[in-house]
């Protein structure tokens, strides 16, 4: 009898993944991987010189990725496809081998393999080892706590509507804002009006080669990243006391 | 010279500590912790093995929890002066040693490890290794996703009062709820208020020896595990087209 094993890799950096993706990862024979057609893959990547010789690689290569508006009926169906067609390749090999499936970041936290998890987890056994997210990398390399005391943190996707992400932007004290890439313009007003571009910075591949952190503020409107995130940090609601007083 | 390493310890389970903090650990001279008075301490407890021989350890107990009123002058004083007395202690370490601090989850993440940080950065040199935050472990031992596509997700503390709570648990997708403790009724109450007391799960002790989860409507009110997370999952928004869509 086989398993899944889903392994969350992380913010990038390889030494950050936990020891027990670490393992299950240096000893797989069998690993998984999405990556859009025609690159290495971000997941593949991070774990690039870990692999065991002779594991045996299985890239899930998305059918589209901005060929087609993704909103249409069409869109929606080829990825229904894909994922339905992957899940029925691996729950076929997991009956007899363990296949290891790379997830960067945290698995459960926005990841893409829910589409397969909740495919396969009626039909084999699946185990997801956590990761540190990448927002958790991110804030990190900015060198500041992004919360403390009783600060509230709201985490948004940049594909939100503009109002959306004002009024939540207005209503919290920290702020995590996701798939930016093409949203950034968007992002970037809906900071204004909440008064908060000033405080917001910009994170790109953080904990990776090629990371840059700048003030959002700072960042030009043509430059809109694609593996980035935008950053609002909590000052802290009664700093001094917050610790204890649980 | 010396510096100071704040290693994050990961939700509780050694194995969910990145390779980096587990290697800092394992070779620390000197590590110090928090801890209430009397107690063990969370944070030493997940190390518990792994230390070196010999390593020297540093408990810094809290002067202070529940005795007085943590917003009263006398208990800002006494907090005040513990992290100004032990921030003096590891600077004078740290001169010449390298020093491990050991923080749960991750330090930069509502962790009491930046009242040392903001008292010592400016004077030592302090490298921050991330961790997997408690509620990532939390969320991964319910066996389901927090969110997906563009679900917002909505980070609260339980000590906030409870229109607070209610408001930003109406306005939210997925909700994660920490230092419930003794907060737990109100926190409850403002679930309820909001419509979502039925969805919420609370986690304690997740990924740790002692870990339960149960269904939050389904727990007494004079049950008020400390150590503990209320989660409420987002049902993603567009959950089919979300990944391939940025
Ligand atoms: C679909 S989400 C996947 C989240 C992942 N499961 C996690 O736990 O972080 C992908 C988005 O995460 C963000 N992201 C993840 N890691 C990042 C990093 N190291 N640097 C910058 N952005 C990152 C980007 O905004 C990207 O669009
Ligand atoms: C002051 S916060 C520290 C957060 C930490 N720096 C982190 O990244 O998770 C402490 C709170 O985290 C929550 N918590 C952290 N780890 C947990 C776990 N493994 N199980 C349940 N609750 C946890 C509890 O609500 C506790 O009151």
């Amino acid at each position: 009898m086989g398993r899944i094993i889903c392994a969350g890799l992380g913010p990038g950096d390889p030494e950050l993944m936990s020891v027990r993706s670490d393992r299950a990862i240096r000893g797989a024979a069998h690993v998984a991987y999405f990556r859009k057609k025609g690159r290495k893959g971000q997941a593949r990547q991070i774990v690039e010189g870990m692999l065991a010789e002779g594991a045996l690689e299985y890239p899930m290569e998305y059918p589209v990725t901005t060929e087609i508006p993704f909103d249409s009926p069409e869109y929606i169906r080829l990825l229904a496809e894909f994922y339905d067609d992957w899940a029925n390749r691996l729950a076929d090999l997991a009956a007899t081998q363990e296949v290891v499936v790379l997830c960067e970041g945290d698995p459960f936290f926005y990841g893409s393999f829910m589409h397969l998890y909740i495919r396969l987890k009626d039909r084999v056994q699946v185990d997801v080892i956590p990761g540190i997210t990448g927002m958790t990398g991110c804030w990190n390399v900015t060198g500041q706590p992004i919360t403390w005391g009783d600060d509230v943190l709201t985490i948004l996707m940049g594909t939100l509507p503009e109002d959306e992400l004002a009024a939540h932007a207005a209503g919290s004290d920290a702020l995590v804002i996701m798939k930016t890439g093409r949203n950034l313009p968007r992002v970037k007003r809906a900071l204004a009006r909440a008064g908060r571009l000033g405080e917001a910075w910009l994170v790109e591949r953080g904990t990776m080669k090629g990371q840059r952190v700048d003030r959002l503020a700072d960042v030009e409107d043509h430059d809109c990243p694609y593996f980035a995130i935008v950053l609002v940090h909590g000052q802290g609601r009664r700093p001094e006391i917050a610790e204890a007083a649980e």
